[in-house]
């Protein structure tokens, strides 16, 4: 299931950025050309909604530029999941980050990024897509998704994804697309997917499910901006040829916050 | 930097595995073949070391078989993060996977895969090593490495690993890896990468970096059997043309212990 995402925003081409490192700090400097690096065409976002993420996005900064996307959050651990001691909240010897460390057993809480995953799925020159029956994005489609979980690769999440939301037994093709969101720490991996038979139906989190063609794809109506670029990532492959895959980082544009969910940027966008 | 990692075994092409969903439970079924897949040629790791992840295998079982290798950390959860409450051990409703759930506030601990980010540094024809000065592997080669943080991307992440671990300033080219190991609940992702200066040193987690030639790679003195595969992945690569993208399960054979560190499959690979 799909218990989060966060806003998203605008889609830009042709901005790339890379760290540079000074000492033990690092920050982010833009370049608007890659030799290395291929990007298409802009686009829009539009009707994505906002949502949060209950662990996560409570303690973003609302104002944060892209130079301090950190968002914090183990400032929220008060306490030690192994022995229950009240935890402080330092950088530990070694470390550069602040981490919640037990003051009782000394065991550092550290936090990492998790990994969406889920399936585009191929059927008749036709996409299956998922209306959400529940929170976030309640009524807006999607792409069968949702948290990968411990003890299953990427390719079993994105299956079992599809069976719990659209009903689905799939096969799963090649991966296809690889979006970060820092500042929720999150990470998308989609997979390019097709039905082991012709029959799906709606999930308990799904109120419909429906293959479109590509030229119906309700764009208007989409649940998250990732897939939303996922789709359209997917509908310049196939016009230009076979799909390929796509690294990139969803990115809200310095100065502009989190509820301003039309102003992201697609950034370091590398194909293979 | 890179805190863990954990056995890796034989490798075997050739070998795929998909999810076959009964209702509420879902089982792993082997096939041999693919149309829609690639596969190469069969080799063995060796000198691989066994490596512990302190927050995940403690808690594997020694003998689960690739049906069931949930690993079922949940278990080591007793307290609460937020309020420290102590835990029950249940499915929640709507859920299908036993959590660890907050007594006094009802919060659920939800754990969910890291990810750990690296670079293979190409330059001159020759690939960037470091020795490691820390545990686990002491003294081992890798490529430079490590988990994922909160609030960056994974190319900054393997950006930022690159210069804590080999002192060098590097541009990211293209995805190159991604290596789920569903056991320790980690999945790798390896970028392709080039010196942006021609310098580089030991970090404080490294004693030695040295760019090596690709026949004089030192396969029996690698850290991490997931550095293994990317390497023998990428020299298949050269060999016949460019780099690709590469998705794959780093998955133990069924009925053998994590101590039987040479007994993995390399599933599911799929090339894009």
């Amino acid at each position: 299931m799909l218990r989060s995402i966060q806003f998203l925003g605008s889609y830009s081409g042709f901005l790339f950025h890379r760290l540079k490192l000074h000492g033990n700090h690092y920050r982010l400097s833009f370049i608007t050309t890659s030799t290395t690096t291929r990007c298409f065409r802009q686009f829009r976002a539009s009707s994505i909604r906002s949502e949060s993420n209950p662990d996560v996005t409570s303690s973003s900064s609302s104002s944060a530029p892209a130079t301090s996307r950190s968002i914090g959050s183990a400032r929220k651990i008060n306490f030690c999941q192994s022995c229950g001691g009240p935890t402080k909240h330092e950088i530990p010897d070694g470390d550069e980050k602040e981490r919640a460390i037990c003051t009782l057993c000394g065991k550092i809480a550290y936090e990492n990024p998790k990994m969406v995953v889920g399936c585009l799925i191929e059927h008749d020159n036709k996409i299956l897509l998922c209306k959400r029956k529940i929170q976030p994005s309640y009524g807006l489609w999607t792409l069968p998704a949702g948290y990968m979980e411990i003890g299953e690769s990427a390719t079993e999440g994105a299956i079992r994804e599809t069976w719990e939301e659209a009903g689905a037994k799939v096969k799963v093709i090649s991966p296809f697309a690889q979006l970060d969101i820092p500042l929720i720490g999150q990470t998308y991996l989609i997979f390019l997917a097709k039905l082991m038979t012709p029959h799906f139906s709606p999930g308990p989190e799904s109120s419909e499910c429906k293959l479109f063609a590509l030229d119906d794809i309700p764009y208007e109506s989409l649940s998250f901006s990732s897939m939303l670029i996922t789709l359209k990532l997917y509908i310049e492959d196939i016009k230009v040829g076979k799909p390929k895959f796509h690294y990139g980082l969803i990115n809200k544009w310095p100065g502009t916050s989190p509820s301003e969910i039309h102003a992201y940027t697609f950034d370091y966008h590398l194909r293979t």
